[in-house]
């Protein structure tokens, strides 16, 4: 080339100076990484909720598909009417399921294709009703829903985090509806309900 | 070197034709990833759960710290019985900081170390209790906590989810205490109490 020959030396002497400190900070660099391995390793795998709780007054577009957890009917009735999904799933436990069979009819009476229910037997248990949402939206996706969101107002505490393990595998939005409690009639006051978002994944 | 001129020729040959499959490879993998990008960018940055669910008789070690989400005093006591952590801080909603205050004093007279109590003031939104248990496990871990836990039991399920969520992004094991309850006592069945494996990070 038309590089004179102290040209040529000076860029092997800069590649030599560079070459010597890539290698320097590579070795020091791994052998940190090594002894703080752990941590590193943590950091890496470590799950993340970037975006979590606050108000949704209403979803923006139409969901494609909304998959409820069942306890009482009144609150999945009134979120079915804020939201007015294309589709619905329920998932029960061995308590709910004639509550989600009632809610099928009255939601397919509101023109939204039923999915059917789901019945977990351990409501103790997060594990089965992880296995049942995720088996949904994968059945849900497979039938062409995009934007889909799974409610965790109902069932208790382990299926609610089940069905929230699962939607964070799956990449789906949680939400939960907040009322207030009718201690006299024994049941959420649904004036005052409110959508609120549990989390969405990144 | 000492090859024959030959085996030069067959090691060139094989380098270009290693050369030209692995350029190929790289492209085809280019052009592919560039396509799915967004499935890929999903699944890597998905949130997983390895351990999810079972029972946990008992847990093998001692813990030096428990975390627990307060509404009633029944099974935050058994289970301080049970699991006679080192360390002990509650999360109360202001319904239930009274009772709070009463499991504090019942702790420090069983010996353990109690580190108070946070208050958070939105019982339906979980971004308040996921930062209360952050905050309170970095406290945890500088006081010399390694092997902690957070029971979500009590609360509501909003903040169950947000001190699940804290204690994933924490690399902390979650659990619950699943019992019978008695409609006729309005309290839970204690002898029928077992501690349930919600999650255990990677």
């Amino acid at each position: 080339m038309g590089f004179c020959s102290t040209t040529w030396e000076c860029l092997d002497r800069y590649g030599i100076i560079l070459g010597d400190l890539l290698m320097t900070l590579t070795i020091i660099g791994a052998v940190m990484a090594f002894l703080r391995r752990d941590s590193i390793r943590r950091w890496w795998v470590r799950n993340r909720f970037p975006e979590v709780g606050g108000d949704l007054p209403g979803l923006q577009a139409q969901l494609d598909a909304l998959v409820l957890i069942v306890s009482k009917p009144e609150v999945p009735r009134w979120l079915l009417n804020q939201l007015r999904p294309a589709r619905v799933a329920f998932i029960a436990s061995p308590q709910s399921v004639s509550v989600a069979r009632q809610l099928d009819a009255e939601a397919a009476a509101m023109g939204i294709t039923v999915f059917g229910h789901l019945t977990i037997d351990d409501a103790n248990d997060p594990a089965p009703t992880r296995s049942a949402v995720i088996q949904i939206i994968g059945n849900l996706r497979a039938a062409g829903a995009a934007l889909i969101a799974v409610d965790l107002t109902g069932g208790k505490t382990p299926m609610s985090l089940g069905a929230f393990m699962a939607a964070e595998e799956c990449g789906v939005q949680t939400i939960y509806v907040a009322t207030e409690f009718d201690a006299a009639l024994n049941q959420p006051r649904l004036p005052s309900a409110r959508i609120v978002r549990i989390s969405r994944p990144a």
